[in-house]
Formats: C-alpha cells, sequence, structure tokens
C-alpha cells in the first residue's frame, strides 16, 4: 500500500481497493447495477481520475466527454473540492439535520445568491430524484391541488413519483398510473409533434398544446408544471426562444407553480448559473443535484420561493431525510461554487460552446451524412444521428440502441474518448474545465469514429 | 482560520462557516429544515464532535444519546472512517454507477459478508428511502404483483412511495391512498391491539391477523411484506419470539417476498450485525443506510437474494440513480465495517444493552411512575412515558408532543444530553463505541431529568 495521503501512515482500509482485477471480479459478484440486465454487463474498472481523463484498470487513459453522468462539471479530483472535503472530513464529517451547522448555511448562502428572483431558501437532498419528489410535495401542498404535469422525452428520477413523471422508457416498468403526472408534449422543431417548421411556430403551438392540455385536466387540479429547463438526457433540446416564458404565463394564470428540475443544466451547464436564465423566467421551485458539487458527494436540493416558503413558516413541511444538508457534501458544494465564481467556469463554459464545441460539431455535421442535427448551449450539446437525413429516421429505435450506435460509441472508446450516448444520439458534455485543446481532441476523435463506421 | 488539516495551508473555502453566530443567521434566513414549521424553530449549532459528544456554537458540550438520527453507529469523527474519506478524496472522489470501481467492490463485498443467508447482491442507493423504493421496485417486478403490506407504527422514509409505506402520522400529508400499499397491525404488547396479555398470545394474534389481511386483501395481489425487522422511530417494539419466522412462512405459502427494513437496526444497533438475526430469519431482500458508514458519507442499499437476482440476470433493471455506489461513501463503509470487525463492536452493543443500559433504564423505571415500558436490546432502547400507569395513558398524544415531554427534554439538553424523542418516548440510542461510563453519566441525566420534572 502506497503512502496515499502523505501522513507516513503505511497501511489503509483502502489497500486491497486498488486491485483493479479484484475490483472488476467482485463487481461481478457483489454489485448490482442500475438500469442494467446484470449478466449481460462488463463494467469497466476506473481507478484513476483527474481534470478531464480517466482511467482504467490496464492504467489506459480515456477523454471524459460524458462528465461521467454528466455532473463533473470540475472536472475530476479538482484539489480545492478535494481540500474542501478532506478538511470537513477532519472537522466534522456528519449531523443530523435538525441542528444547525456553518458549512451547511454556508453552501444555501452560496446557492441561493445564484440562483434566479427570490428562490432564497433551500432544502437539501441527497441527489435530484429526491429534490423533485419533495418540489412536488411542496407545489402540492402549497396549492391544496394533486396533479403534476411534465413533458414527453423528459427524465426527473428514479424514485416511484420521480419516474412516473420522467417522460422517457426508464418509466414504463414503474408506470401504475398512480402518483397522479400527467405528461404532454414540449417543443422540440426537429420532431415536431405539432407540424411546424420554424422554432417561432413550434414554441407558439407548444404553449397552445400545453394551455389546451392545461384547460382539459382541469387548471383547478393542476399544482405544478414540472420541466427540465433543458431537457438532459433525453436530448438536450433547447426550448425555442418564448416558450418558458410563455410556460410561466399560463402557470401564473391558472394559479399553477412553475418547478425548473435544473439538475443537469444547473451549475453552468448550459453557459449560464442556471439554464432558466437563457429565458429570463423565475420559477417558483428549482431543483439541482450534480453541478451543484460536481458530484463530489451525493447532494440535490430544492430552491424554494418566498411564497412557498412562507406557506411552511407556521405549519410542518412533511418531508425530511436523514442526510439532508450534509456537511461533507455542502463542504464540496462550497468549495465548487467559489472555484466557479472565481475563475468564471460558467463564461468559460459558454465560450467553450459558442467558439469550440458548437462550431466543431457543426463542421462535423458538414462531414457526416448521419448527422441529422446539432443542438446545444454551453457545454451542454446533442447530435441526433440518423439514418436518412431526409425521412431523419433515427439510427437506433426510441428507447432501444443499434449495431451502428454501438459501432459508434466502441470507436469512440477505442480511441480514448467516453461519450454520453442514448438511444440514437451523442451527446458531448465535458467538463465545464476542459481546455479547447481537450474539445478539439474530443471532436476529432467523434470525427475518427463516425468516419470508421461510415 | 486555523490550521485544520495541519498542511501549513491557511486559507479555506470553509474558513467562514467556523463562525457559529453567522452559521446560526445563514441557517435561519437560507436553510429549510426537515420535518419542520420553518418559522417555529431554533436548531442548536453543532460545531464538532468527537467519539460520544457534540460541542454547540457556545462552546458547550452535550453527550450525543441520539447518535444524531441513530445513525453514527461508531461516534463522531471516528479516525478510521475519517482517514479512508480523506484517502479516497485525494484519490478518487466519485465515479459514474456505470463503470466498477474497487472501493464500491470492497464495501459490497464486505456487507454481503455480513447480510444473512444468500443476500449477496448489492445495488447501493443514497439512504434508506430510495432502498426501501427499489426493494419495492424488484418486489413488484419479481412476482408480477402490485400491493405491498407494512406495518402501522413504522417510518420507511420521506420520498413518496416510502412515506406511503410508512405506517406513523409523517405519512397523513403525503397519503393520496395511490401508491399501492396496505397497512396491518403488528406486535406491541404494551398497546396489543389484539387484546392479548402475554407475548406469546400477542404473537399468535398478531400472526393470524397478517394472514386474515393476506387472505382478505388476495395473496395473489401481493408483491413483498415490508417490515422494519425491529420498528425504530415508531417505538422499538422488539417482536416477539416467533413472530418474524411466522412471517416468512406466510410469505413462502403466498409467493410474497419479505423485506427487511434494517435502515436503523442493522449493522450493529440491535446487537446482532442485522435484527433478523435475533429471529434466525433470512429476508428475500434487506435494505440498509445509516450504520453502514456510520452516516459520514450518503449511503443506502438493497441486499438482494440470489433469486431475486437471476430476475433481472437478463432482463434490464429499470431503476438507478446518478450516484449509486458513490466511492467517497463506500469508502467510509469499508473502514466503518472493517473497524466493527476489528473491534467487535457488535459485541461491545449487545453487553452495552444487557449490561448496562437495559439494567440502567430498568432502574429508573422502578424509581420513576412515569416509565410504563423498558424495552429494547443492544444500543436500541426505548422508554414509554405515561401520566398514568395504569390506563398506559401516553405523556403526549400520537403524532404530537406536549409540555411535560417538552420539560424533560429541555431538562436533558441542560444538563449536557442529548435525547432522542418521539410522542411520548425517550430512546435511548448512543454511538455503539459508548463506554459504560459515558453510558451511565447519560442515565444519570436521565433520571435528574425525570425527577425534577416530576
Amino acid at each position: 500500500m502506497t503512502d496515499v495521503m502523505g501522513t507516513g501512515q503505511v497501511t489503509s482500509d483502502l489497500a486491497s481497493a486498488y486491485d483493479a482485477e479484484r475490483a472488476y471480479e467482485l463487481d461481478r459478484a457483489h454489485v448490482f447495477h442500475s438500469w442494467s440486465a446484470q449478466a449481460e454487463i462488463s463494467p469497466m474498472v476506473i481507478t484513476r481520475g483527474r481534470g478531464s481523463h480517466v482511467w482504467d484498470g490496464a492504467g489506459r487513459q480515456y477523454l471524459d466527454f460524458s462528465s461521467q453522468l454528466v455532473f463533473t462539471n470540475l472536472g475530476h479530483q479538482h484539489p480545492r473540492i478535494v481540500a474542501a472535503i478532506q478538511e470537513q472530513a477532519g472537522h466534522l464529517a456528519t449531523v443530523a439535520p435538525a441542528f444547525a451547522n456553518g458549512t451547511r448555511s454556508e453552501a444555501a448562502r452560496l446557492i441561493a445568491s445564484h440562483t434566479p428572483g427570490d428562490l432564497d431558501h433551500v432544502f437539501f437532498t441527497n441527489g435530484g430524484a429526491d429534490a423533485n419528489e419533495h418540489a412536488v410535495r411542496m407545489a402540492r401542498l402549497h396549492t391544496g391541488r394533486h396533479k403534476v404535469l411534465t413533458t414527453y422525452r423528459s427524465y426527473h428520477g428514479g424514485t416511484e413519483l420521480a419516474v412516473n413523471m420522467t417522460g422517457d422508457p426508464r418509466r414504463w416498468a414503474s408506470d401504475h398510473g398512480s402518483t397522479g403526472t400527467v405528461h404532454f408534449f414540449g417543443p422540440f422543431l426537429y420532431r415536431s409533434s405539432f407540424h411546424a417548421t420554424t422554432e417561432a411556430e413550434e414554441c407558439q403551438r407548444a404553449l397552445a398544446h400545453l394551455e389546451q392540455v392545461v384547460a382539459l385536466e382541469g387548471p383547478s387540479t393542476i399544482a405544478a408544471i414540472v420541466l427540465e429547463a433543458i431537457p438532459g438526457t433525453a436530448g438536450i433540446m433547447v426550448p425555442p426562444p418564448g416558450y418558458l416564458a410563455g410556460v410561466r404565463e399560463i402557470c401564473d394564470r391558472h394559479g399553477i407553480l412553475l418547478v425548473a428540475d435544473e439538475v443537469m443544466s444547473g451549475f453552468g451547464r448550459s453557459g449560464r448559473w442556471f439554464a432558466v436564465e437563457h429565458a429570463g423566467v423565475t420559477p417558483d421551485l428549482l431543483t439541482f443535484a450534480k453541478g451543484v458539487n460536481s458530484g463530489y458527494v451525493p447532494l440535490g436540493g430544492v430552491a424554494i420561493s418566498d411564497a412557498v416558503h412562507a406557506t411552511f413558516a407556521h405549519r410542518s413541511y412533511p418531508g425530511g431525510l436523514t442526510y439532508s444538508g450534509h456537511p461533507l457534501a455542502c463542504a464540496a458544494a462550497v468549495a465548487t461554487i467559489r472555484t466557479m465564481e472565481d475563475e468564471d467556469v460558467v463564461g468559460r463554459a459558454e465560450r467553450l460552446g459558442a467558439e469550440v464545441i458548437g462550431p466543431g460539431l457543426r463542421a462535423l455535421a458538414d462531414k457526416h451524412e448521419r448527422i441529422g442535427e446539432v443542438r446545444g448551449t454551453g457545454a451542454f450539446w446533442a447530435l441526433e444521428l440518423v439514418s436518412d437525413r431526409a425521412t431523419r429516421e433515427p439510427l437506433a429505435p426510441y428507447g432501444g440502441s443499434s449495431p451502428e450506435m454501438a459501432a459508434i460509441v466502441k470507436g469512440c472508446q477505442e480511441r480514448g474518448m467516453l461519450p454520453f450516448v442514448n438511444f440514437n444520439r451523442i451527446h458531448v458534455v465535458p467538463p465545464l474545465t476542459t481546455t479547447d485543446e481537450e474539445a478539439r481532441e474530443g471532436l476529432a476523435v467523434l470525427d475518427e469514429a463516425l468516419s470508421a463506421t461510415a
């Protein structure tokens, strides 16, 4: 065992964990993996990470164009986040939520200083799913209504209510039609549900559709409209100008709360602190996780408006969790947010998208017939891959994969790059701290992988 | 800013977090608290912890008889857990769940080595609530049935399905009768629902009741019976001999899965690694959190039998989460479990209960008329406080508090001890590493607080 901490301590409880072969064997014997058929996976062992790169068990280096699951926004092993975790662990690793703690207080202050409008109160959770579950509960109790409207082509988390809110195939196995969720269509011009041909038309028709759904479901039955500010895993469909403002207006007219799910889009990913800023819209509740602390410690939460907060001023909020506002998770958030402020990470993400990734992907689209559309902002981009540009036939079916998509992914990995893939799409979602040169390297790998499998 | 890490580094992102006054002000401005009316709380600032003690913002020391929320099983700032967190943070703080990682593999191996029977596969979650949500999903997909039977007087977590499974008042505000849960009565002789007068009679009648509920709900509609192996916050009602074996037999007869919720009772709390061991029963799924890593990093999970695992061998499990098997959380679990093995922490908890806490509480009951019943095992004890021993009238109503209970709690805190309180009960649930002397100190404080408020 190496002296990892430089403390002169030469024994460690983690010594055996550094053996990659053993890691793989024990994984296959004892670890049950998310969203997988357990006997049909051969997970890559990751043994090390640094900045935009990770290393596998054979010592092979990969450029991480996925930010793992779109959460390592400041890259791997950022020294300032690591230092904060180590300091907090040494000082006070944990405290129950009923107490107050300075690190939690400071994290809440920093988050509130960046959330739009009066979203100044923070309820901490362990991740995005429970953040969305609690946001819905708050909206239901605040309005006294039960139904929740969410979009098809969305993801809101893996617990029962959150997965029922979800509008992608991950919902199907758990969808008993029982948790009060109703799905509608959001704007997505490339595969328009409204037969629109321009962004402006798509926007106007999507709002008219939502207005109809609200009228037919009954406005007095609807607690909240929950939207990913920019749908993430579902395809990074940046909403057209005016859409979110239109949804806000519908909500206001009917006393419905607007909940922005910024679990993936928040904390700089879109080139703004929060993606709702692109639209100049303030939701009533905003959920976050992932980028809040680059995922270094599990953390999520709900940012709450003054009005919703007032509902629970003298009435007990009937929800909670053991690790709400966990000091170690909050320490990572404090260091992450301070680093983002000091190094203008958000501005950097915006510029990376505008000057490197966006132009780079559009150049690939000029070259590769299979790229049907390029869309995105900041460090948050999707390639829609098709077998036919005219018909827009996806290169893999909705909810599935295809040999063509598998070959492209394999081509990227063999060339030392980890892409993010969903159905017929490749998402380019590197850490916000990715250098221009690293981004260009990754784009070059994508180019080669597309050429090699054409 | 002090040189907390002894690294010579004198600036820190956490520097301002050490100011207790600021911590309180920012908490009240920005932190939304679990299960609370936000304008009616004045949370104590906790600034430091060590072993069985914590310190408030004024530097006052408290003996922690609550283990925070019954999770710091190895006490505060255990050097071995802190070292593992710091080492893992410095090495590789995070990795997405789709990859394999040595620390996660080792945590899964260690957990599987202690869970009973063939519960050898571990699905990691962020805490107890999502562990229970996923256990129910696995049970539903494994059996093809929807209903879940749980007990009144239980707690299973704060997300929608988990809180609907819960059988205490925390469920009421979110109970829309929609998630397929049905509640029945468990054994609780002191307040028997079955008019029983002996433990044996309570056991036999509770099983007959459950058999009736199963028959009348329809066995073919029931996916799982979910039970806290020893109900925790609901009152630490140790089940009578034969009860869990009887439930297991009912499950087997009807093809129903038995899910043991060991979120609070597991990892040594009851004086066994898992509380089901007292009954010699192996469930089909076992959920855990809290004690698995003393709560130093958010972590929970489901231990899965071979049969349920086989259901998802070639069929994708439709559930997951971003932080499943988070390396930092798993590092804390590895160090916690190894420490428990090396120092026989489970044996120590058993002895602490049998020789110190149990006898001590029974001596208090001999002296204080308001103690209606003492019950528990290991480091897991409840005092049932009553205004009248003959009628067993609780000292606070179900779901509420009372001036008498508030005075006892205040009396404990003023004397430097933090109790765990629920309705009319005081729970004695210190860290498993509490020394005999510390336990006796805490019991003496309880004695004084009860005398002072008599």
